[in-house]
């Protein structure tokens, strides 16, 4: 069978054609246009996705249902967008209007839950009944899998992975909390760091590699100034690696998953982050003896929101059927 | 139907007689003898079992199935204890004997969580589907209960919802980390914190309750101290619902349970904890416009681990049956 993913994002709208195995058969995108009518956004969304269909071979009356996954909080029993700060959305019937477009069923979900059911079925956790996802880029997001499923708390309120605290008292949160784990182990955690200790120290490698331009420096500059040996880099670097260690110890101790996946900005460092996470973590188990949760970086990069869009109406249809 | 609910502890074994509603008809108790030969605990502990029914009026062979809360890792898939430390056992084969003594089904689980278990069917959490159940004692423990089931991880290594992190690089804790929830929420940090106060000020209330006896300060001479308007024990009291509520707000951004029930040592404290907890929780919730998620403190007590283990038993014939 067939499905539509949907991928809205603030600046842009990603559709693609997806099978059973999480396979994209084609995709598209067109902005967002957030600030508009809500009403263009979804008549714009509908079209693209016909458009993704036909392109991909696919005749829209063979297309089983839609998916959608949204920024905000999404009420997935309507497929409401309650509220979507960065698309101005407030109270968005996306799932009821999405489906008279496209004369499919449609389902909606908060896109970074989507993308953590994405890597389980399709990705670096393929196989995975309990699993997390965290990315780490501006904030810290991340999903909950639960028996393959996403749990996202009553009303979609939970997995606000980066809003655990991490260091009480610490450092104020956009949340308005204070030592939420999103400022110690975001990408910008990263970026602050690295900046404090270039001016610090301007005959650090983190300053000569932006020549004083301390505003260039950016999560990869401090990654890359850490695998070349600069100590004040290697300083920042191993802070970041224990916050997020800790970080994913906590959850290890409240979900025991069989996996967790890094995404974001930050994953981009690839094994060099993974194998000091990892060491990290295996080092500060609480069960020892269990089978280790598996640490992994992310697959499906930008991807991972078309597919884990096009899985929870999988999972839809199927659970419509069962209940029938 | 009836069941009978075993909680199994490191000095004394309590057995009931439940019903569905899991209300106990009747029970009694026995010690457990830690460190006698895991078959002789196991054989008092059927005699006591088949005791409780008849005093209960109910014969043996109208009891439909038994459950056990033990502590330490069990397998909850065979009813294996993996390891006890303090009852000494080792892959001890607990369901599986105890079916054959009694001539029943079992099943076994973690007494935490089985006690978690108990407060949604039977006590404060009642009707909450997806809820935590924190014990505040000598650690701080606790049960996940999601879509009105326990969650404990993979293979039940999760829910060890003392060991967050609550201060990266914090206070040593017994697991080998730092920082866990457990060193700032259970009584022990209660304790900890109205001694050092005590010990610091011998004009403070703290000291003069004890006539200076520090090692007498336990966590009701600081609560009412607190209570009482001692400054010190205030300062001490603020800080640990400072530390409790922000493990709250953790477990609520991650979770988003529909109710959190507050147990242990502590809890009885009463409403002056819950007054103070929940006003910090509700001050420092991330969704505020979504139903809050209710503060309550737990209602069985010492009954939740009979009521628990006897509901684990009524969930596994259910499933038994639905599998079939």
């Amino acid at each position: 069978m067939y499905y539509l993913g949907v991928d809205l994002g603030g600046t842009k709208i990603g559709i693609g054609l997806v099978d059973d195995s999480g396979k994209i058969h084609h995709k598209d995108s067109c902005p967002t246009n957030a600030g508009e009518p809500w009403q263009d956004t979804l008549q714009r969304m509908a079209d693209l996705a016909r458009s993704v269909a036909q392109r991909g071979g696919v005749a829209l009356s063979d297309v089983a249902a839609a998916g959608v996954g949204s920024p905000g909080l999404i009420d997935t029993t309507t497929g409401e967008v309650v509220f979507a700060n960065n698309l101005y959305w407030h109270n968005v019937p996306l799932g009821e209007q999405l489906s008279q477009l496209l004369g499919m069923p449609v389902w909606a979900d908060n896109d970074a839950n989507v993308a953590a059911l994405a890597e389980v079925q399709a990705g670096s956790m393929r196989g995975a009944s309990n699993a997390l996802l965290l990315t780490l880029g501006t904030g810290v997001g991340g999903g909950i899998i639960i028996g393959g499923r996403i749990y996202a708390g009553t009303h979609n309120g939970g997995a606000e992975l980066g809003h655990m605290c991490l260091v009480l008292g610490g450092i104020e949160c956009t949340c308005g909390n204070r030592g939420c784990v999103e400022r110690y182990a975001s990408a910008t955690a990263l970026i602050r760091e690295g900046r404090a200790a270039a001016q610090a120290n301007p005959a650090s490698a983190l300053y000569s590699a932006v020549n004083g331009d301390l505003d260039a420096i950016n999560a990869k500059t401090v990654v890359d100034c850490a695998r070349a040996g600069d100590a004040d880099a290697v300083r920042v670097y191993n802070a970041y690696v224990e916050a997020l260690g800790m970080t994913i110890i906590s959850f290890i101790n409240i979900f025991e998953p069989q996996s967790i996946a890094l995404g974001g900005g930050v994953s981009a460092a690839g094994d060099f982050l993974l194998d000091a996470v990892s060491q990290y973590v295996y080092e500060h188990l609480f069960y020892k003896s269990l089978e280790r949760p598996k640490v992994v970086l992310a697959e499906l990069g930008n991807d991972a929101g078309i597919i884990g869009a096009a899985m929870i109406a999988k999972q839809g249809l199927a659970d419509r059927a069962t209940a029938q």
